[in-house]
């Protein structure tokens, strides 16, 4: 019999009637059931969030122990998560892994960074006539963070969400996506392990339609965080009232190979980063502008590193490519290369289909205006666009609606520079792939790609309130 | 004749069919005719906006040298733009003077912040197997800033967002409150003789209904800047897609006189700022929480306050208090102090209305849900209400669905920063009223107070866009 | 036979011939035995620091794990080196078990803050003429540190120097104080196990005089931290050429009890910050300014505070007040103290010695040019000083050459920030005493108290040097 | 007769028996006399400032508006002020023109930065124990600032040291050099003139071995500001007991040629900045280092650009290169070349003398001992050096005694960076010479090139203590 799991609400593991079946990604068998929240478990978790919050504030130094703690556990549970994420997401295990060492990271930073937060002073002494004021900020939580997290990172990116949320002295209402709801729970487990009070971390399992749209609905949630898709993000949007929002959106990352490039070390680096998770990664690498002089060799270079990946059962700790989450996310990529295909695009490698399993496929010869190239295909599919002008180059990869990452590869500095202040992104990479992440850095995306950056640092920053305190001081003491 | 005024696209002065009548709001006589901006006119500025961003890049020390000029122009033509607020605007004209001095300050500060945009360094290399990386971050402007402005500082709350929007190297489309277009105009002209290269600022004038909406649906528009009412606010962020806002809100602003104020200061401060243009203004005293041991004292000494006010003709130098923007305005807040009467309110100073003209109107024994207490009134009304507990009176006035700044007196240090930990509001002020204000300072709410802060520094945070920056580098050189 | 300790040079434990008796500081009998360094020695470890930076530079995040492992070490270790604290410092257990937390903390917060190293971007392009240019900063380390640690806080004050220096990523040449050397070894074992590259970390053993003098004079330490007394703080200024200094040296801590104070809680507060580890910390209070309204209670309050303290045996868990670290010390105090009686002071608590024991003592009626109030006594002795207004008390205060800390017991917040802003000192404390310190704070101070400050995040930035980069960008690409 | 010019002491114009001659610097004619103070007059001129600070502390917006009014004058009276300079420090008219617009800048950036002093929130609460705490810290001005300035900017200089220390809220007493002392005397004038309150600005005159001695020994001057030799920085570190030190100090300033640098263009700029003011500014170019496979083409249009340069009278608006300071210094200048000649060097350009008149000079052939590489020439002297390996060039140039800036021209980003990594310097200019200059940036050295940085921002750090203040809370209210 599949595995069962129950929600985490108030600090309890509450069971509830309907399920929510969990598939192994590889296998499609059936590999755990999970509790489904229904209304009145969403409407408890709130509430449990509010009350913690109002009732039980920790101090900076017990959510750095808290935090520190689940940090130290990711590493000693590693194995077993990792292990959990390949069969309920088809992560490669290598991936995987390299996931749980991630997440440690956003734990450790997150920790350390709840004993960081502070306000500055502010010289309204300077303002004509506030000669005897003295004023300064300081940081407040929010009060209760609904978040809502993805499939594609089951434990960092729900990490991204709940570490800083706790850091910063607020309390989360969690819903994981429900194709990969176990490790948030496992999550939540080493929380309560870690000693985590009651009602600062609740997790609630179902569709978006369901427990998404309560939680939306809900004003008793201050700030919302989400991962997912701008369709989705934009609808947070609307229906939040005046609530704040974090929202980590799509992308169609563009990366330039430059004629001054290392081609070799380029080619290389792109085969990874374009299908690394059969390509779903919000930066992984889907449209490569390739300079025409150097257009063969990289094209030559690429196939060659592409076909030194592994690709097949995830489980393999040496597989580089599985399957996607679900074969019909994978008869959609499908259906976008044949689209493109019928327009002209030439498939240079890749392209079958097994079930949810889809080979690295790159392909030329393409438009602009063809879905694999403007719309987000998060699929191992990646297109080479030649270009003999950097600069229309760049203006025509601005015309994309997204602006997460992007990368160029050049050893010429002034071009290297140029592409920093063009593209339109939240992070540029230079002689790297736009799929360079550390935990530590800002990331978030400009234009349709979201509001807001993560980062343990940097989503503490939106998780709190700068409060100005401005004191009228009597100087006749 | 009424003086004719009309937009500015493109640095060009545009005329159109339909005009905008602007009152004298005193005399309710016809002030002067603007020329209404139909949907081309709307178009065209966008347009112009758009591409002298694109095509037309400032340098920061160019932005620096016309804003710089355009404060000192605001103190060469301070008299005439100070009428010009009393006439169309109904302000008092020493408050229509100090508003041009703020105003100079809102310039200069963002001219000089232009010096300052800068990002910052990201340790990248700090992360685990990034030891060969370097980092940092830029900061680019978002492109075209749609700002929506109110009818209550004509100038200055222009002034909050067209500044800081040049000083970060966007464009502008304006849409000045249609009640008060003259002053935004007049600014127009400043920028003009500044030598503002034409398109980085448009000045449409309009309802909202119209020119508003097509601003708000507009793609090309990046953020939107807006100050004015909750309703408005959340339609704009429903209405924008995945584009920035900043919005600045209501409020219903608390003060607390504290059982150990100087309740002499308090009552004199705070009869002054909560009158002061007729209670329209978005920190203006409405609810006052004084402590049960000093209110008696204090009523008798507020009262006596507010009896040297001079309520009258704005066009005088000497009065404090004139009409309000409108005579609808002014029923809709008598309806508001008659039906909180009937609950039982009792009114002791004012209440009497004439016209626009509405007298400071002082309350007593209201209830919390009332709407003179609960919901913004944006006119001279303010409540007294009692308690002797500080911890249960903050709770209470925390029950407001607005934050955006309050204020306490005491000259307790413990129950100062009691306050200033907990009362949810953007600033909190100590011995002085919600109404404190420089221009330099971080201004914006929490929950329905808002979005994002005014404050020159501050909203160039918001204007510009965060670009990491990251260098993959080779140490074999 | 007493333990015998060797020198840590280049990862290595060195015996040498000559050997420094340590003393247990509470019987006066031979605690241990340890290596002295001579001129061969001194210069090893120097070549060793110099060699480990040029050639084999720690990238930060193992700084962080070697740090954070030394941290933790601590806490395992805690009884046994609070045990050794007594022993060689005379310091009640208690006072020397909070040291270990506290070192643990420093060590903690610098490993965090070796992750956290980062530069700024410096917006160049908004001078004239520079449009084209992108500029940042980067910090690089400073090179070869020489630390010399005082004997009041063995393990502390270490890991105040050698921890941020390990952090930011220089090598160390350590010598404590000759008086209290093994703490400093016992902790150079730790970082041995914690896998310190050797040479990192060099540990000398001498006197001021010889092995001090020959560190001043090497030219290969690129950076002086000295915590001790002004004189040998002159001396390092005036004899290390243009190398960078930190000075942590001393102060005669004034503290004020207003007439708003709440006494009780002031007494309490200030009789236990006044004679821990028997006054001989920096930021011991010395001078009590008490205002003649109160003084009556605060004196009658302290004295009865002072009777509950337990004098006596450091080994005892609860002594409050142990011996001081020589007798030769205690008879220079209560010299001192004779001096001031001779002219008039009287003394209401206290006063007698025995051997290094001198008893918690309390003067009145001194006068301001007496060495107990104007020179730092470093002893269990405060002069309690009647004022009866507070600007002439602190114009009074100010006239010390010191500036380190001091502190305000007051409830009215007029007259707590009159003091912070006119009370000269590195740091003021508003209803607490001037010996408040946590390890994450800013810790230096002003006029001949010292240079620099403390504290890691701040310590760092005293220990790397920001280097600006500037690039020339051709934007023709 | 000479023009007459007095000291400026507490805001008034005083004489004194004995006179400074300055000399006209191109003819060596007397060009003006001016009082020079004597004991008496420097003590009156530090009780004045001492006075001025402790009495009448000016506000931040009033310093503003002082400061940015004498940058208004410096334009005001540019022509006037560049011919002043021309005449007492023979510098060639455009770049006289040239360092009046620079000053300017330092004024207006050390105005706006009067308005932007403040500090920051320090997060206490986050110790263990201390959940109850709120702290901050504040900047408070040091006092006294006594400031020496040297003749090679006699205006900027100047600027660079009392601009900030006025902004900060501190009293200066300046020394200029005695051979350029009107420059600061004019700038005085501009202050008068502008409302500066008497004893903020003193101005004395008179030569380091007496105005400067008795200036080192006064401790009522709590700050030292000084550019000029390492010899001089270094006896005022030693001389000036505990008090504060801002040294900026010599440099030989190194630039590399890379194999991939833009030659044509290095070589232009290189010119340029090699001997601009006679080589008499302490960023000149002195070590070009050139790599082996372009230094032919570099060095052929290197002399061709050299020969562009006009070398003659400084009056002249067209000359570049005019006479040094004083025939001393150039025949100093001419003694190293001849003394590197002697020892196998070789003069491709220049090498002649006439009066204080040197040629613009290159030599190749020199060796790393000669004092025309490792000592600061202060003069129109500039040495190739040859380099094959671009790390070991990096340790070659590094292992001069100074470090204040550096430049490289490459192409290459690795290289770029490398640099910009190792190179032991201040600031390191990448497709730049080191003689880039902005007064925005921050600017010092590193090794024997100094203590802190100038820039307004950056000085007005070192200019102010950080004070914390902390609040012990008690929030049962």
């Amino acid at each position: 019999m599949a595995d069962q799991y129950k929600l985490f609400i108030n600090g309890e593991w509450t069971d509830s009637e309907e399920k929510v079946e969990v598939l192994n990604k590889y296998t499609q068998d059936t590999y755990a059931e999970v509790a489904k929240a229904g209304e009145k478990e969403v409407d408890q978790a709130i509430e449990a969030a509010q009350t913690a919050f109002k009732t039980n504030p920790m101090p900076p130094y017990k959510r750095y122990q808290i935090l520190k703690r689940v940090s130290e556990l990711l590493q000693e549970n590693k194995e077993e998560l990792a292990k959990n994420i390949t069969m309920e997401a088809g992560k490669p295990l290598k991936q995987a892994r390299t996931e749980i060492d991630r997440a440690t990271q956003t734990f450790e930073l997150s920790a350390e960074e709840a004993k960081r937060i502070h306000g500055e002073g502010v010289p309204v002494e300077a303002a004509p006539g506030s000669e005897n004021r003295m004023a300064f900020t300081i940081k407040v939580p929010v009060g209760v963070v609904g978040a809502i997290s993805p499939f594609n990172f089951p434990i960092n990116l729900v990490a991204h969400k709940i570490a800083p949320a706790i850091a910063s002295g607020n309390a989360v209402v969690l819903k994981p996506a429900s194709a990969t709801p176990i490790s948030a729970l496992k999550l939540a487990e080493l929380f309560e392990e870690a000693g985590l009070p009651k009602g600062f971390l609740n997790v609630v399992v179902g569709s978006g339609s369901t427990v998404g749209k309560q939680m939306m609905e809900d004003s008793r949630i201050n700030l919302y965080t989400f991962t997912g898709s701008a369709n989705v993000g934009l609808k947070l949007k609307q229906n939040t009232g005046l609530n704040k929002l974090i929202l980590e959106l799509g992308n169609n990352s563009p990366v330039i190979i430059d004629k001054e490039a290392d081609v070799q070390m380029a080619a290389k680096n792109t085969a990874q980063k374009s299908f690394a998770f059969a390509g779903q990664v919000c930066i992984s690498v889907q449209r490569l502008y390739v300079h025409e002089e150097v257009r063969e060799e990289f094209q030559q270079a690429f196939i060659e590193a592409i076909q030194e990946l592994n690709v097949g059962d995830p489980n393999d700790a040496e597989t580089d490519v599985g399957p996607m989450i679900s074969e019909e996310e994978a008869e959609r990529a499908e259906t976008w290369i044949k689209d493109a295909e019928k327009e002209g695009a030439k498939i240079i490698h890749g392209g079958k289909r097994n079930g949810a399993l889809l080979e690295p496929t790159v392909l030329t010869n393409v438009t602009k205006n063809q879905k694999v190239v403007c719309e987000e295909i998060f699929a191992p599919v990646v297109s080479i666009i030649p270009f003999s002008n950097l600069k229309d180059c760049i203006d025509e990869l601005n015309e994309s609606q997204y602006g997460l990452q992007g990368g160029i590869f050049t050893q010429n500095i002034d071009t290297a520079f140029y592409a920093a202040k063009n593209v339109q992104v939240g992070g540029l990479m230079i002689n790297d792939s736009s799929q360079y992440r550390v935990d530590l850095m800002p990331y978030g995306g400009v234009k349709g790609s979201g509001w807001g950056k993560e980062g343990p640092k940097y989503t503490i920053e939106d998780m709190t309130e700068e409060r100005l305190v401005v004191m009228n001081l009597n100087q006749d003491v």
